[in-house]
């Protein structure tokens, strides 16, 4: 089984390392990290650079593409990559599952795989679905066939573990969710945009970095 | 606000890096990660290099240190070197706060900064406490003083949240929430190892990489 995220300058680094930390357990799974180029990644934050092992053009197969989001700047560099666009979809005709966390539906979309399909997204990013052709359902997790989508960030677990459950059944995937202590305890119960307070929702748009 | 992240050889990437994301949201809040050398480490499974931006020993001071957990190959190399236990120790007298997710409370506790001290860690970690001088709690998070402790790998995105609150106030931290759209959906309720059976740890010690 193997399993290509991609990773690009502007990457949210909790959506790749968030889906991978539950799939990179399965055993039998190797998990390749890919660039446009195959050269260090910085994150979106500017404080970490994370370093695939290949150019996504020297990756023939894979049995599940996943594509984080990030900043928008990084988002539309991707989008405007012809080269970028025409390996995931050349990567796209080999897998058994393509998925996206948070914005990276949008270079998905951009490389019109969603068109006519149902995705989640980040809440911010819904109105592009329409762009693209894909109806924006709103969902934490949305499967239409073999496109896996999710909503933002942290959902990105939520997704990784929806696919360990898919591919190695429910109690591998179980003891996963136990392998990562996944027990959270939000503490504030906030996180969800679709209830999410007037002045939380402009605190985030307004004062924190993103 | 300067916040400092001990990678190393060996790291499981979700627990700094989900230590970090909430941090990094906050306005006026640099993030440094640090090596023992400066170089960039390979994460526990294999698949990731994480490039910090200084080595530990150039770093002068820190508002907050976190050392993340991670493979116990990884986790003795770092409780070996004297080096890296001096670094973390001089650091740790110029903190506000010192925490650790998952195993990193064993480096901590090798640099002798939790005798006497009530400590979350990794619960298969547990009986280490007791040999660092520290009383393990069994608690997803534990705060005794300025030492923040919290169990296994996700339970660092909890730490990373009540940090963000502690420091910037429940607004602020409740927008941060919202950001990460943290509103998880553990599909089993497997992920709490207090009440795990018996055949999901035979399955986590057995089966699946770690």
């Amino acid at each position: 089984m193997r399993i290509v995220i991609l990773l690009f300058d502007g990457v949210t680094a909790l959506d790749p390392i968030g889906v991978c930390d539950p799939l990179a357990r399965l055993p039998n799974t190797e998990i390749v990290f890919v660039s446009e180029t195959g050269v260090p990644c910085r994150t979106g934050d500017g404080f970490l650079s994370l370093a695939p092992s290949a150019a996504i053009a020297n990756v023939s197969e894979a049995d599940v593409l996943l594509i984080p989001g990030g900043r928008p700047e990084g988002i539309q560099q991707c989008i405007n990559s012809e080269a970028l666009r025409s390996n995931i979809k050349r990567l796209d005709r080999t897998t058994a599952i393509t998925g996206s966390v948070c914005s990276g539906s949008l270079i998905l979309g951009a490389a019109d795989l969603l068109r006519g399909r149902k995705a989640a997204t980040h809440w911010r990013a819904r109105d592009y679905m329409a762009h693209f052709g894909a109806e924006y359902t709103g969902d934490r997790i949305t499967r239409d066939e073999k496109y896996w989508t999710s909503a933002d960030v942290t959902a990105g677990i939520d997704l990784g573990l929806a696919i360990c459950r898919h591919i190695a059944g429910d109690e591998i995937a179980a003891s996963i969710e136990l392998a990562m202590e996944y027990d959270p305890k939000p503490p504030f119960g906030t996180g969800n945009p679709h209830n999410a307070s007037p002045k939380h929702k402009s605190i985030v748009a307004e004062i924190l970095r993103g």
